[in-house]
């Protein structure tokens, strides 16, 4: 049984490298083109990788989250953008089941599973720009939000709101992307991770139905209540990683193919240089740290994952200084790794057309979203007074 | 007498200063656009800073290369790609002193300060891929050269050839840059330095007059014959560091008028939060050193270029450890900080719109030219043997 | 089955912890004295750990080495010195394996187990300094090896000669340490790793009988014939990291408990810095990539290691990538814990009597024995031409 | 007259250099020893270098603080501790200067200057550990202060303490170290900067007479009378920054006459291998910019203490920064270098004998006074809000 599960854990990543590979060809160009990446988001559709996360029971694959997050990683070794949008994904179809009722995350999944959903988000939780006027047990959503992933072409959208400006209350619904009212706007303007449609959402007079309102009684409270920001957190770290991974594989070839060795040494080729062959080394290195760190933190996701509801605290915060290390340790291998790449291929690899800036594009836009320095003092904080990192939307 | 220099001195920088922040304007849109900065080039033009390194006797300025380099530095606080053509301006309006006769010397800096030329260069050290078949003392030139600097708008080009394939003699010219047969492409494609016009040049039967042939017979041998790598290490030190200074004037910019504080702290603002100023100060600090060295090594370029012919190996060789230092050192600091300023700006910072990563992409391909790992060996080899960086187109 | 032996190496594990809690007690002194630990090395002899490597079949504890390193990481974390002797003493145990007869294994392997012995070798691969002349199948040696480890109370020596100062052959043989004409100096004179017992050892005429000599034709040509060095590797990568960790728990005791706060701030106790917070969550943050990296590294080495004879070269190269990958990186970590940590403990903190600055003393020493830069350059020139490193004393 | 000066200061720096280098003789066994190193002080008493920073209209040199910290500079290349104490000693002769009135900084100037006094300190800003009782202008101070510089062996003491336990206001005072009362302990303990004669001084019923009291009336609440921890600072700056460069020197020293090649090359000498050349450029390269920015702050603090009484906060507050970070800064490199020049001398130089781990020591010792992560956070703080770090007793 348990080796079964492998093979097609094994296969589930197969499937991603070949999607990874297919989607490398154009990276280059559809990340200066940005928009919606549509062709790549339909082979995800078509790939069967949508319903990984969802349970047997309710349809899905019943994957555990260090197989998603693996997948996460191999697509993001060619098209970052296409990594976060599938962990992102992966993360809102758990919504309802993390925040909602039994019969919430039954229907979800359930209807994800069938329907091959692809989801997005928009959310903001730090302003209440988005708010909703309750009416019975639904709600009338005027306003905006300013972020949004993976919004443009997703079959659903997770969205948050509160009742006023004072942010009194808090809510989550999970609405049709296509809602009468709800427009996507193409203004996502980042200097990396072009292709996330991270953009605006405008929402007019846009209804949520009762149903559609994640009902918080039977998750309030508990540990596992908060599983998301574990879940951003770790989805994040992994696309660092595969960044970092792709950018060096990406160089690798480009020095074996095309570097010239540095016309005052008698090498023939770059490849024997010293100096460039321990500049490898040392990435390498780098990588390989940062790979186990955030398979580390994969586990313990799995782990703590598998508690469901009878999640403690302590669990919950163990779990969480695992994703925040591979998070902040990835973000600062992955700065390096795609900067110093150059270095080894040298002054002919920094064209326009071979667009290699874009791995270090993406991970500096995508590494800006919680400050690793807040990370650092949170798992400082908890070695010195045994204090877990609180729980919010980023820890 | 010193004072008045003085005086005359601060004068240029705050010339520099003012078109710097003139250029700053549309350096965001210009970077996007690439091609030639027209209008800025003309500026220069204007600003009677291009006659700085000509001597007072020849009608020129008679300024020191430290003043040169200040401006250059200036410069790229706003725009490294100008930056660097204008030093490189001033590099190439030396080469007849450097590696001429007296009487070059004395023509194309008389010729340069009353017409007020604006020089580009179009060189290949490395691969003979432009043949010259001599007639008499003139040449007929075909081929081409890869990489130029600034060529395109320029009024006179030095260039460099081979009499064949075997570079056998290397010979170097001074040509107008609308002479019948050149071609200056528009190729140029690099990731970053998008203004520096440093595209591939055609030549089709360009004629080089016998008296625009660099005559090396007064110079050969000399130290003094190789000072343009020294020349060149340092201006570029210089785009380094001015564009490190740029980018944190930017950040802080940025930071003080738009930055967020991070929504889980209780700071008022983001300039308060302690993890914000420290990284601040220690950016600070780190470019303050870059300045420092580059300024010492400026002073040693001074000291340097005052003895002339009469300049010693041992002088030449004090003077390339430090300019190699300064292009080395200003390298590190400069990609830590133009990819470091976007910690503290925050998320909303990382956008098309304010381009601020043409910070990190001017100096990521303008120091990819000459590896810096060889600069810290040249130097290493020399603490442990003696022997000063050998004389090289890049030492 | 499987969940015995889990036990048991919990066991294993939670009886070195107890060790290491013992050794902490005098380390900073015993550091200072210098010598040999004997109480200590007594307390590993009826620990029962000594025969964790052997096979069950022979009498031993059957585990495999990463439970042998977790082991010695444990041990390190308190004291380095007793880390690398323990895990010396199981490299050295299983060097007639790798190397002898299936004979030779079984005779050693039931010996040691039997005997409980603690092995220590005298080496030096480098140099020919100790000659043995042949007589019939065994040897007759005279000169000295420079280094040792663990010789001094030891029960057996690995030792190793060449027949001439040619270096025709080199032999291996296993000794009684107490053999007639052998002296142990106690010239050790290392600036950390002070009770490794690591100094020169002297031979006079001693006799190595014939069964005594290591027989290399069952293992000549084997991939596995080499695989000493990937133990001695990882042995070291996880001595280094042990230190870390020890430095690091070390400093947050003393920082809970002694530190101040920076007196121009109004913070508590100095645990409430958030500089200090900052400081020892990226501290933690990089210990645990390493422990990571290491793990990994000792899966690697399992997996290697059950393959024994069979081993290929291309597993061998695969297992000593990330061995050098986990010496590099875990040098990298612990040399900057076992710096930075006294800016988050203090200017109190730095006295002779805390002796903390052992740790550092204990990584930078013995890290030194094979250059990082060199297995940097291993793995780089892989990764570029697909050589793996070449099998050597250090790779 | 410029030009004598110059001289003389060129005269200085060789004085110093001639000391330094006999210091260097035992410094390796000095370092193990601690307590004070009488003979060295007295040889800096025969040197006349004592004097330099009094005015020559009080029989002083009349020389800059940028030779000053030369010199500390200089002996701290070979002996930390030395150049600490000789730079504290200036440090403490110009508090009178700093903080008295016209009247004692004569007095005190020139009686300096005539005795040829030798200055420590015993001081505790934070804790008021050492009460006076005051009896008509004169004081009787019970009490300890924990930490000293300089105090054994040392002519006056600059000392400091409270009127009672609630520091209502704070004193300062000048005495002769044998004034009856004074126990200067030998309890300095630290793992580095072992002769600086930090120890506790106890005080029992010490008399400081009226005119030995300093008299802040003409001092207080200028910008100058705090220039006492600019001073600080930049003497410690100076100290780090010779102690990295000591290091390298050292190093380079060994690399030539003992290091060897790499085994597993096929460099005959280890100065022929491209990463050891390559490492000693890079360490070179960080020392010099450490250089640069330490002499760059030398400056200011020359200009700074031209003004005088007059300083404004402004220049007070330029002066800091720069101070500030060339502290920050030269501990960074220093830090790096010490701990880097042992992967490039190799395993055989880490021993006791050789003791070249006192340089690391004494700049980790040393550096942990004040927090270079609060230099850091002062400096951003005032890039983003203009404010100069506030004068305290480290800033």
């Amino acid at each position: 049984m348990e080796t079964i599960i492998a093979n097609d854990a094994t296969q589930y990543v197969k499937i991603a490298a070949t999607l990874a590979q297919e989607f490398s060809k154009d990276a280059a160009e559809r990340d200066k083109a940005g928009g919606t990446a549509k062709v790549q988001r339909d082979a995800l559709r078509e790939s069967g990788l949508l319903n990984l996360i969802i349970p047997k029971e309710y349809g899905g694959e019943g994957q555990p989250w260090s197989i998603v997050l693996k997948i996460a990683r191999e697509l993001a070794k060619t098209d970052a953008a296409l990594g976060h949008l599938y962990g992102y994904h992966a993360f809102q179809t758990v919504l309802p089941h993390i925040a909602g009722t039994a019969k919430q995350k039954e229907y979800f999944y359930t209807q994800s599973a069938k329907n091959n959903w692809f989801w997005g988000n928009s959310s903001n939780p730090i302003e209440p720009s988005l708010i909703g006027r309750r009416q019975g047990d639904s709600f009338t959503l005027n306003g905006h939000n300013t972020f949004s992933t993976g919004a443009k072409d997703s079959d659903r959208l997770a969205i948050t709101w509160y009742d006023n400006a004072e942010k009194t209350t808090f809510y989550l619904g999970i609405i049709p992307s296509s809602r009468q009212g709800v427009t996507i706007n193409t203004d996502w303007d980042g200097m990396g991770q072009r292709q996330t449609d991270s953009g605006s959402v405008t929402f007019e007079n846009v209804v949520v139905e009762a149903d559609e309102v994640i009902d918080f009684t039977e998750s309030k409270g508990t540990p596992f209540a908060t599983f998301d920001a574990i879940l951003s957190q770790i989805v994040l770290a992994n696309v660092f990683v595969g960044s970092a991974e792709g950018a060096l594989e990406e160089a690798k070839k480009y020095t074996i193919e095309k570097s010239r060795p540095w016309y005052l040494t008698n090498y023939e080729e770059a490849i024997d240089d010293p100096f460039i062959q321990r500049s490898y080394g040392d990435l390498w290195i780098d990588v390989q740290a940062a790979v186990q760190l955030v398979e580390k933190a994969g586990e313990k996701v799995d782990e703590a994952w598998a508690k469901d509801r009878s999640l403690t605290e302590e669990e919950r915060g163990e779990t969480a200084l695992f994703t925040g290390a591979a998070n902040a340790f990835g973000t600062k291998v992955a700065l390096h790794v795609t900067s110093e790449i150059f270095q080894v291929m040298g002054a002919r690899s920094a064209t326009r057309k071979n667009n290699f800036d874009r791995f270090w594009r993406n991970v500096r836009t995508h590494s800006l979203h919680n400050p690793i320095e807040y990370k650092r003092k949170n798992i400082g904080r908890w070695m010195l007074t045994g204090e877990y990192p609180t729980p919010t939307v980023y820890s």
